[in-house]
């Protein structure tokens, strides 16, 4: 009986039960002899030793040093990280390229959490969910009518989508029935491709000051910090919703809150550039914010889809065929994401 | 020439403005003669001075008197309510259905706003959307996973629906793209049509033991006062989102209560019992609820498509064509829907 | 324990198998006492003795008399008809709108097979299938591009559609997945209406003009013969298909049959002024055309869904409720559809 | 001004025009030098000469050598084909692998045509189309139910793809408003990826034993030669429609045609073991079957949409960016779909 391939597990810091549901780590120990497969951080040398043989690599973090150290993986066809991004420093990325070593990252399996939370807070913000329950339990809520002032219908209202990536593929489903008109702005996609997802290409200052819900999703990279600033957060509808999901690097926070303190517009944020945000940040009192500490990609059930992804992809490279489900390192876009998360 | 068929006018509580964008109040004046056309009340006299030659009466609360008023409507051939609902007590609804007048309600151009509420409630019921502001505003915010205890995806998840009726129909599309299986209970109904609206057709009771977010959608009747009583409230799921939308009616509201302050499961609540609802009501303090003080049908946009509805019926009977778009009396039911809203 | 209500069942010229499954017969049975119930045509005599008692009338073809004999229907809620259309000449309507007596057709029963073999011959008329087929046995075919001389994609064109009735509602979402623009002409629907469905309104001139395919579904009427003459098809673009499934009523058919000859445009047509057509027409010689003998109503498992809509409307009528599923005849059509099948 | 990167053009046996829009070419343009760009075969010493200043190449099938010649290409970044496969004998894949040089196919352009045609084909066997044409032609059509006998509506059946590539996921789309379960056998997906995309995987044996339409569409590869045998075939129901779209290479061609001939089920078949097929070949006189001259994917229209691609993930990868539209080579697959077309 030949030899079962070799697979390294070290998901810390997350763990394998929260990764991995007990019907995902049956197939993947039927399929690979795991080795490691603990939750505490893997000792580089147990790492080193384990090399030679492995057959790929699932990990939380790299933290396993260069191409000096990959060059002993004489078997490795497969890197594969389940904290969910591309573009970490220090990463051999050129080594496993020309080496057709795949590097795979879990970042797709976030798609559906984000998207729904996305939604969840673009309806709040267009109905006044969160502030009708804060002054209904302050005694001074307004019924019907008078307490409807500057609500609004999602459907058939424009919505612009800043980054076309794996959450904007999420979410432009959940959008569909509400017959919107979307626009997306991103600069790594051919209007072709655009248009072919159902949404008008444009560029970002049109799509700001046409969209009366905005969501930003782009990845963060070296290029687009604060490209959302203070004279394009101007452009914006009064009374528009700017929902902020994938990082605070996206835009000048500071102009972003003067805005919704001055009741220029609504926002709805996940994401902060302080998280903890301190206790005295002035965006916590706004009464046109709705604020969400950092929860878009933490729903408990969605990291077993993490593990669906890695096992089923992992079957599929054991059995000689190209991954499907996890989110390839893109040699022209790495550098481009070598940002701290 | 000859003359334009007449139509009353009397829209009051609501205002023609409201009601009517101008581009519909225009087309209906094109069509027709306007008699009275006012904010205020009709007067009765006006009123039985018109009668005669009305083809057709559009307001916002029968007052006008029964049967024996209009005997003197010969040439009458709809009565448009714009308010919201059929059933009010003391309409002569039997007079009406002999003599082939159409008895039409504007209720279906709530339907998608009270759907878009419903869809922003279970989501925001699902990601603690509500309470996660509530935290963050007093400072003691939690991160990441630590923020999402009980926190869960839609997709997937076991939905129920009782009531199958208007908002339902909008509903249901606006869930489509959640893949979710939807149960519904609706006893005006047969099985195959429930089915093939693509819900499960189940007893109550059943549903409720079996969903992860129940919306209430069912209008009042006179059969349905409490249906969701005390012990049906036991089978719901722990951790279940409960949303109230059509009326307090259905549901034991102390019982409903109760539970949410006992966290059983949680509540989006849109009605209430009494409104405005006391001010120590204890559901005000419930850190699993989420309040909204009757706000589902009241967007401000929404109540132009009443105009547009009853403008295009109008334009329908006008040249001897059957209404499409607003909800007809029907025999049998308006019976049992005569009920103070 | 109380009688069961009765239902007369005389279902001529249709068979009570052909209609019924066995577990909707059950239903019926189980719901109520079946009068008559064979397949042979009811004698008067029978009809008129179980006429006092009965609650509901199940027919294929009214026979049994005007107002003078349904005044001695003193129980009746509904007459329910399973060929597939309202506007019979003779039959009581006016009398049955006064008495609230349901007059319900099984026509909606049809939608999804004509839609169906609409999409079939519209797409075979889009990719010449019948003729690639033809010349594929006489062995003269052509590859790849050769033997794609005119073809077309659906996707992307504008599509018209004359007559957006029971059919059209069963087409549009086949259309969907598409993205075609669908042109819609109906005069009895208002604009607002049309565009709710998807589609934009125009005049039928403009729809023929403009659409590369054109799906005649109206309903025939004494107002519609021949809506569409030799003008008007002489308006249609070189190589659309036209696709003729309601009735040959709604064309000048001589004139459809010289552009067709001329290679004008394509055609594909499942219904003739005559039938059989003579053997002699000159489009049985048409290159152009995909022709079908009026079989677009008859699939076999489409005649159940006529018993299940009748057993579940007589489910309703029975518990005091509205039907829901069969098609109800308006006093303003009855009178313009009273045309011969 | 920096010089214009370079792009060798060289489609034949495709035309330029024939694969680039005139809007196209002029983008192309735009923002590359093209080097070539005739309908001619591009002669070696051109292509040897253009090389080393090429950052890609589009061509129409590769007849320029291996590793050797490419050695001297030090600017590649991306070989693009406009035939509609990858998998070529003798294309140096290594090498190109190893230097990050993108190996690029337009086949997804092909899906929605083939895909449209697929459903064409299926709808027209599910109602006898062609045959009903065919009779109709010889003055022997039925009419009504007599010309129905073993049509069947598409909703709801079961319908079997085999082979879950670009193709099926243009036509599961297509078919998804028939609300067909949906059985799928692809052995180089996982499972969980069948089901994301709606679908139930199924080992091929069930899939044919079960599906009422059967969809084959798998790439041929050297391991799928006459996959679907005799023994296979005597799996399918009576009466289901066995659509033959991506190469005839996949089915034992001899025994499908005696199924189709002794009437077991009716086949709709677009590609043939040999093009053009014998005269006296007996598939030719099938009454059950329907034939179409491997036409799938050659509509005229189709083709620009190559042009797009190629153009769209030029711009892209001049830009620094990865392609998006076209189909990369993968390391994994390229050895198993090396066959002639």
């Amino acid at each position: 009986m030949p030899e079962k391939p070799r697979v390294i597990l070290a998901p810390h810091p997350r763990t394998v039960a929260r990764v991995f549901a007990s019907a995902d780590l049956a197939r993947l120990s039927a399929m690979a002899e795991v080795v490691w497969g603990q939750d505490e951080p893997m000792p580089q040398a147990a790492f080193e030793e384990a090399l030679p043989e492995a057959v790929a690599i699932v990990h939380g973090g790299w933290t396993f040093g260069g191409e000096e150290v990959l060059r002993r993986a004489g078997r490795l066809r497969a890197i594969m990280e389940v904290m969910g991004g591309h573009g970490k420093p220090g990463f051999p990325y050129d080594y496993c390229f020309a080496h057709q070593i795949r590097v795979l990252s879990c970042s797709p399996a976030f798609g559906q959490q984000v998207a729904e939370l996305a939604l969840a807070l673009a309806l709040a913000g267009a109905r006044d969910v969160a502030s009708a329950d804060r002054v209904f339990r302050a005694g001074t809520e307004t019924y019907q009518m008078a307490g409807n002032q500057g609500t609004f219908l999602l459907r058939d209202k424009p919505v612009g989508i800043v980054g076309l990536g794996a959450i904007a593929r999420a979410l432009l489903p959940l959008l569909a029935p509400f017959h919107c008109q979307v626009l997306a702005y991103d600069p790594w996609l051919p209007d072709n491709m655009i248009r072919g997802a159902g949404c008008e290409p444009l560029p970002l200052e049109d799509l700001l000051a046409r969209a009366r819900v905005i969501f930003v999703l782009a990845v963060p990279t070296s290029e687009n910090r604060a490209l959302i600033g203070r004279e394009r957060l101007a452009l914006i509808q009064r009374d528009a919703v700017f929902v902020l999901m994938s990082r605070a690097h996206l835009v000048d926070f500071d102009a972003l809150t003067e805005c919704v303190l001055e009741g220029r517009f609504r926002a709805a944020i996940d994401v902060f550039p302080r998280e903890p945000l301190p206790l005295d940040h002035p965006i916590r009192r706004a009464e046109g914010a709705i604020l969400s500490a950092h929860r878009a990609g933490s729903v408990e059930e969605g990291h077993q889809e993490i593990g669906r992804m890695v096992t089923d992809d992992l079957g599929l490279i054991l059995r000689g065929l190209p991954p499907r489900l996890m989110l390839r390192a893109e040699p022209e876009l790495v550098a481009r994401t070598a940002l701290r998360r």
